[in-house]
């Protein structure tokens, strides 16, 4: 699942990625005039709107057929498809690459830190049908995923906020060297983010390598902060960073209430200058759960629940050590309604 | 890509089939009093309308959506997609299947000899798009294929018709013991094609498994016949086992005139019980082509040409020995317009 990762600090030139390359992207990145400039270089290209709306069925047939008419016209057959954009342009682009006449090369250019550092990664691609989110979808691996850092911080604040959702999850999950690369970052930029890229990336292979096709329960361990994460996210309407941040809260109180984490773990947790600086609090992360009606139906809507009123969770027994427990429905909704602070 | 393929006199049971079956049949398999019957005796069932119609994009978010319905009122999240019916039912299952959350279990029984022999087996699915057949599609392997006799011998004999054209073509292309044993067939039945069942489609899992993704060439040649046939297919609106009927006569009759086949040899084939009752010929198939308006567009417009007016043409060098050899569209143009009969 491995794909070739490209860390370049300038643009690459349309032949460069491909003999015969398709760009789509995300119409936003027009704005940016030198992005603009090395879009418009691009021979054959379509613009998009990004978005969870753009994974909808109509937009998919609406597109493949920019995609179908290009090929038509130029007679081109040997095209490859490069996604430049955030998460939503590269499940979209990710899941026409692998249906194109029976799957074309892929290229990811991820233009936020969300989509770099996570759903660049591993294959998967998904579309949304009647409402449900990634309900159709493939694995399907890119040939090359390029991270461009004048690209990356090109974006605003704002993204770098929705990122650390995984990008704590993934200091936790992995603990070793990230952790402590993190633990007394006082001040934390986009350009420490562009430094400690290659190790959060490095985590998500590591993971997906052993489990390529979500068959042995270890990708599971990428879930961690989402099952409660997905349901603020759809509830909610918040960025899928930001939900993640709270779920990631929420499962890290949830490891200390049932005792698989210890207080001494905890604390030190919360010593880590980058949890103190964006992990949102106990208080605000439970005010919200609290907030959320029908838990129990969204939280078994779940793709990832395994069967009737089960739900794995991850938890974390220590820093860099998870564990996934079945648990029932009913256990969850009884730590959200009666968790006090911790 | 090597399903598992349970020959029977017999309907299995839905229990037999998977834990979690969701059958998705032809409801012109009703009509016959036994099928029906059986058919009802899965608790989780979706009729579609089969043809290439039903291989469009909005008839399959209308079926996904029926899944998705099922999945969601059972809570049930192991299903397995049982394909019940011809060519088209099982593209369209096929790909359902590949793309339900990532993937689903996948079980197909033809109804139709043409699916039986060949589309049911290799792990092909596809959808139409804009008109064009088959642009979209994954590859995806059947867990199990059922043959089952009686639902065979049920079809129509005109369906017995449609599928000599991959009969006589894997007759041609595999030669040996399937040879021997057709040569000298004087009478033909549902009887005989069912007992010569398994050979057939294990000179396709032949060629298959050396070329699972078709990217060693090795499985062009089941594209035996199909470079005129698909052509004449969508042009005179004629099922693909006809069209490509007509499309062997021609390869044969294009790999003598190119001197690939020797006159020896095509009178040998010519001889050759089976050729004699069902090959169409010579005059037939050169009438038909002469008859095709606009041949060059359409021979390009093949999804396996290989580039700007070149494409690749299966020849036969002997009774069982293929060779592709790479053709000028004007070099197919000319032997259609040329060419007397032999």
């Amino acid at each position: 699942m491995k794909s070739k990762l490209v860390f370049s600090d300038r643009f690459p030139s349309p032949n460069a990625l491909a003999e015969h390359p398709i760009l789509i992207f995300d119409s936003f990145l027009l704005k940016n005039k030198n992005t603009k400039k090395w879009i418009e270089s691009f021979p054959h290209r379509i613009e998009v709107k990004a978005g969870e709306s753009l994974k909808q069925f109509k937009q998919f047939e609406k597109h493949f057929i920019d995609v179908l008419r290009i090929v038509e016209q130029t007679k081109i057959k040997n095209i490859s498809l490069i996604g430049l954009g955030g998460g939503s342009v590269g499940d979209f682009v990710g899941f026409m690459a692998s249906v194109f006449k029976r799957g074309v090369p892929l290229i990811h250019i991820p233009s936020t830190w969300l989509a770099a550092i996570d759903s660049a990664h591993g294959g998967k691609t998904a579309l949304n049908v009647a409402g449900y989110k990634n309900q159709i979808g493939t694995f399907y691996k890119a040939e090359q995923i390029f991270l461009i850092k004048s690209l990356l911080e090109n974006q605003p604040e704002e993204r770098v906020y929705e990122a650390m959702g995984e990008v704590l999850k993934t200091v936790l999950l992995n603990g070793g060297a990230l952790w402590k690369k993190t633990r007394n970052q006082s001040s934390f930029s986009k350009t420490t983010l562009w430094k400690i890229l290659p190790d959060l990336i490095a985590y998500k292979y590591k993971i997906v390598n052993q489990d390529p096709y979500e068959t042995k329960g270890i990708r599971f361990f990428l879930n961690f902060g989402h099952t409660f994460g997905h349901v603020l996210e759809s509830i909610h309407q918040l960025p899928h960073g930001v939900a993640v941040n709270y779920g990631l809260r929420l499962a890290l109180d949830f490891s200390l209430q049932k005792k698989i984490l210890s207080q001494k773990e905890y604390d030190q947790i919360n010593n880590n200058e980058l949890i103190i600086k964006y992990l949102f609090s106990s208080v605000d992360a439970i005010n919200l759960i609290k907030k959320t009606p029908k838990l129990e139906k969204h939280l078994l809507q779940d793709k990832k629940s395994s069967e009737k009123n089960k739900i794995r969770f991850v938890f974390l027994r220590k820093i860099g050590k998870p564990v996934v427990k079945v648990m029932t429905t009913q256990e969850l909704i009884a730590f959200s309604k009666n968790s006090r602070l911790v």
